[in-house]
């Protein structure tokens, strides 16, 4: 059979609200009485309904994670750190795939919201007014992961795009190379379209090298599919390059099997550094350089981050965490003529 | 401001049960009484609140699904495909990492009681004596993805992987090979071990071509890593081999690293096939033929399952989805001597 909270209540002789004060870790009972209570629970392998105490704490002890692709790579790894991270805190966390879909997105904060979530993480997709509005009227925390928002004053975790498509682009110039292009993802993408490419062109000017709008190509997207495609027109434009910046792992891994087809050959007639770090990079053929975003450590600090903002009732600081090279076997060091 | 269920009941003159009625879909009233409450909740922008609605109902709207490693592509793939269907169904599906532990496993199945899910996915792994008498304990539907139990009495939703491992090795035949090898991940693994090294010794077996254990790797695990070191020692054991089955997509997939740096050309010195058809296996040089398992399809059958579980009360019956070769270019046809 199974007991309730009254039967709790009697075991330990003490009264119903003094063992829903223990089980919610409220105040307003001595140390002798929470082990009474405690040891109830134990005896009685009392477990406290999830749902009824939600109901008293105001607390689901669940928060919602939106992403645009639950079946990337690159989301598969930032769910795996916020799904440890939200577990070690005693939660639970519900998955939600928007498809980029801005009714489909509506749809799920409705959903969240009916569920009393106790926050909201938010993965690489922009912000817009309405999703705003539903956010604000929630009056929980949200994080954003992997994007951020001028208009409106979420925190987020992500790295500094900019700065490291300029560290990307520099460890090809360090590397002996001049004419470096860049597959370039979709430009109106506000956190990875322009920052990116803005990063690029600060690194070769820097180094007194040309930029050439020729050398750069622009996708409509950060796929395989794209870098495939992408490869080859940048090619037909800059015929003389020897190395390239992939604005993802995805999209160089494109290139690299474009390149494949085409017999250039990786990385001795042409370097290709990505970004991201994502498993395939390590599985690609050469294995690919690449510029690393710590996206497991992401979920997991964007999850702290949450939890703080529900404990203390206030904002905390956004944080952009390192990104660093991984040198694998895709650049060649060439010398310089 | 925000209304409740009693304002609703007001401004529809009707009584707050008749309300909850019709909330949770229960019989009892008239379609114009229906129409009254539907008509107030949208003139208040009344939204029941998801706890206490799963109070009345029992029914907390939620389900949960344990996964080995939520971070792989194979996971990633059947998680999209159960959030597809769960959210159709009107509920959210909670994730949970096992990181195939047993203590781990045992403390999510704790959680998601106390949670209250309405039932349970379970992919990949086997189910332990304690696993099920936690799951027995619960009174709730469970449904098992890509893995079944010959001791519990649980539904499933997987390929046939002896049958699936049969078809990959007669599809080497039918392209002319006769020396074919394979790769194996762990052999004590209950349903992708043994079943598949099976499958592939009866369809060398029906083809009249010897069995020989010499030409058989067995791995850890299903890893990249594993295939990577699994090839050299095949090759060693074997070195007239002319095409291999790997039991895994990323099995294949180091294997085809391996050979890489061997310098052995795949597909013309080496043919490979695959197992699964993970995104990965269209990114790899060659692009990798395999033998495809429906993983979306798989995720969104057993949600299936496990909601009319939910709602019949009773067993639905396992389902066997089929497979099917995509040909890609890492195998030959090569002509019979």
């Amino acid at each position: 059979m199974s007991y309730t909270i009254k039967d709790v209540a009697k075991h330990a002789n003490v009264s119903i609200a003094t063992v829903s004060r223990v089980l919610n870790g409220l105040s307003g009972y001595s140390k002798a009485t929470e082990e009474k209570v405690l040891q109830a629970i134990k005896e009685l392998e009392y477990q406290p309904n999830a749902i009824a105490r939600g109901l008293i704490s105001k607390k689901s002890n669940t928060v919602g994670i939106l992403f645009p692709e639950v079946s990337s790579q690159f989301s598969a790894k930032i769910l795996r750190g916020v799904e440890e991270a939200v577990h070690r805190l005693g939660s639970s966390v519900i998955v939600c795939n928007t498809a980029s879909h801005g009714q489909r997105t509506m749809k799920y904060l409705q959903l969240l919201s009916e569920k009393r979530v106790d926050g909201i993480l938010f993965v690489s997709e922009s912000i817009t007014e309405e999703f705003y509005k539903t956010l604000d009227s929630m009056k929980i925390p949200v994080v954003l992961i992997s994007t951020e928002s001028y208009q409106y004053p979420f925190p987020f975790v992500k790295v500094d795009d900019k700065h490291a498509a300029f560290t990307a682009t520099d460890y090809l110039v360090r590397m002996g190379h001049s004419k470096i292009g860049m597959l370039g993802g979709n430009k109106e993408d506000l956190i990875a379209g322009q920052p990116r490419i803005d990063g690029y062109k600060q690194a070769l000017a820097q180094s007194g090298l040309p930029i050439n709008e020729q050398s750069i190509i622009h996708s409509l997207g950060f796929s395989f599919k794209d870098g495939f495609t992408g490869l080859p027109k940048l090619l037909e434009q800059s015929s003389d390059l020897t190395a390239i910046f992939a604005a993802s792992d995805a999209l160089a891994l494109g290139a690299i099997s474009a390149a494949y087809k085409l017999g250039v050959k990786i990385p001795d007639e042409l370097s290709i550094i990505g970004y991201d770090n994502l498993p395939i990079a390590e599985m690609a053929i050469p294995p690919l350089t690449t510029v690393a975003q710590p996206l497991e450590e992401m979920g997991m600090v964007a999850t702290e981050m949450l939890f703080s903002m529900m404990e203390q009732g206030r904002r905390v600081e956004s944080r952009i965490l390192p990104h660093c090279v991984i040198e694998r076997e895709s650049v060649k060091e060439i010398k310089p003529i």
